[in-house]
């Protein structure tokens, strides 16, 4: 019997696949005219059908951000994977399972203590394999990864490649500054600046006799690039695959590229408040990943409908009001249908079990995200 | 083999079952004490090993916030289930479902369209069935329910009454303004006037010879309940099982009464910027629930690191730094346990698919939350 999106229970993510084909085709369209590998990271779909359209259907060459995923592609055919979160003791004994199963499965060494890590576990590693290392590097953004103009990272490097149990396998450099950055002239100012840090780095590399790619990611970035990124090898966005209204802030996308919606029915009036309550509370759709950079009564687009905002949510409520005006209740009657662009998709994907997969108006598969660690 | 909480991969959430049995039995005195009806909410936990303590084993008169929640319960054998949602018209077949299965469900009304819902569906219930009808009303809150003080509760309690197809089982409240007050004396006074209005409304019920329980609810108000209480015929809190750092800073729990908690361990440090990361971002614990009341670097609590605080989290990193003073990053190797009691547990829990239940330090058992709508 075939479903529509209007004959779906709510709340519900919903996933408009031909954006989804879109948005995949178009980063490796990039990648292509770039000269770059795409490593796309499935972080935020976490899912088998976003990852085979973003690999074109390889199966090759992805980033994840939890060993639960990369256990999940593992056995789907998947290979060549990136784990890209620092290495530490307590994943190590499920890295090696891993090692054993795949081909190419990669680690991730921020600091020199990820790197005394793998080495504490060469006498570990299987036959005839070797540490499969990526060297996260910080150009800027704070968080984790070698300061990229130190020399903690060139030693990290000679390590690795002096080591016969260790192999260099790239250098990684996330970019998430990219993310409070809305001006077009500060973010090119921004990108230009990550890029020469890579390219630096590379040439003290290259000066040692270390070569291996050097990649950037983040999906603002990746999905504006500039002409210097073909001086790198690597692009590993993540976000792309659905984007949002975030990115749709950041001018990454357009409205008409955000693939994932969080389906809602109204459940109620509150006329004298000029308020209308939803069935979306923060169960379906997060308030994570906003960072202080928006008042709350901003964080999402509610589709076709300029002038109603979100203004707060409880579990499994969501208020509407009018941002500018009274609001006419009954202009939208009990059980009226809301899409909802989330600010950040990777926060209210991560509410859901399941996407429903829909062209138009027809829903024509669902998928099963892997959820944990 | 034993499992020891140090064991665990992390992040995950782990549960004190000695907490929630003492939160359990405490909230069951209290209404005892009170002669009030327990009706707890099942919302923040969602699994059956928290829903038999909370009924002390009857496995009768509990509190949903999904479909999902009652099906689940029904099929474990509970009755007696209220699903504490507006009803609409997309959740009738599976309403009409439950009360076959059934001895009691029953259905929320919070407006008169949620009535005229019912009503349209006479036809459709089970034989021999009635709607049984719990009327929310709204004392303050500001969210969904008839205005308590107004005249269209007493026309829908008087259609309801009339009716040959519906029932009155109840009406409920809230009070969930309850959770902005932090001090005892205006949370007491918000209690007297709740408590008041719903007296007055009963009043006005039985002057038209309608008699049904008359409930409250919210984890503070239950857990800090004044003497006029005992006027009502229910209390139906939910977080109280598990509290949280919020109920905490409200002075409905102490601290040790906190069961639930996000375990999480050092993987980074960021000497230079006197930081420490951890393994635990917003896909572990969430910043909602949060309502702009904290700062949001006051979002969570680190057990027995009274001067540590987050200050940010991406999808699977948090950020910690010190309060005061610099931070030796030494004094928490990596691989540092950390264990975080969440702001709000209701929004903490939902990213978890498995609750780590331990005594002391052994890991006893592994409950599993029902998910989805």
């Amino acid at each position: 019997m075939a479903v529509k999106l209007s004959d779906l229970e709510t709340p519900c993510f919903v996933l408009d696949i031909n954006r989804v084909e879109q948005n995949a085709k178009r980063m490796r369209d990039t990648c292509e005219r770039l000269k770059l590998t795409l490593r796309p990271h499935t972080k935020t779909h976490k899912t088998l059908g976003a990852a085979l359209l973003q690999t074109g259907g390889s199966k090759r060459c992805i980033a994840v951000s939890t060993l639960a995923e990369a256990e999940f592609y593992a056995s789907q055919g998947f290979d060549d994977i990136l784990l890209a979160h620092p290495i530490t003791d307590s994943k190590i004994k499920r890295c090696l399972n891993l090692m054993k199963e795949l081909e190419n499965f990669h680690v991730f060494v921020s600091d020199s203590a990820g790197l005394s890590t793998l080495k504490a576990h060469e006498a570990d590693l299987p036959p005839a394999k070797v540490w499969s290392i990526v060297i996260e590097v910080d150009a800027g953004y704070g968080r984790t990864g070698f300061d990229i103009a130190g020399q903690e990272v060139i030693d990290a490097a000679l390590s690795i490649t002096e080591s016969a149990k260790m192999t260099l396998s790239g250098v990684y450099c996330h970019c998430g500054d990219s993310y409070s950055i809305f001006s077009k002239k500060d973010r090119e100012t921004l990108q230009s600046k990550t890029v020469g840090l890579l390219c630096s780095l590379e040439a003290r590399f290259n000066k040692l006799g270390i070569s291996c790619p050097f990649g950037t990611g983040s999906t603002p970035t990746c999905s504006l690039p500039i002409s210097q990124n073909s001086k790198l090898s690597e692009f590993h966005p993540g976000n792309y695959i659905f984007y949002d209204y975030e990115q749709y802030l950041l001018n990454a996308c357009k409205e008409s590229d955000i693939a994932g919606r969080v389906m809602t029915r109204v459940i109620a009036h509150k006329p004298e408040k000029g308020m209308i309550l939803v069935d979306c509370g923060f169960t379906a759709i997060s308030h994570d990943g906003i960072a202080q950079r928006l008042p709350e009564d901003d964080f999402c687009l509610i589709q076709g409908e300029s002038n109603l905002k979100m203004i707060g949510m409880s579990q499994e409520i969501g208020k509407i009001v009018a941002k500018l005006g009274d609001l006419d209740c009954s202009q939208y009657p009990i059980g009226t249908i809301f899409f909802i662009y989330p600010y950040h998709a990777c926060a209210a994907v991560a509410m859901h079990q399941v996407f429903y997969v829909h062209s138009g108006d027809q829903v024509v598969d669902k998928w099963t995200p892997v959820k944990g660690w």
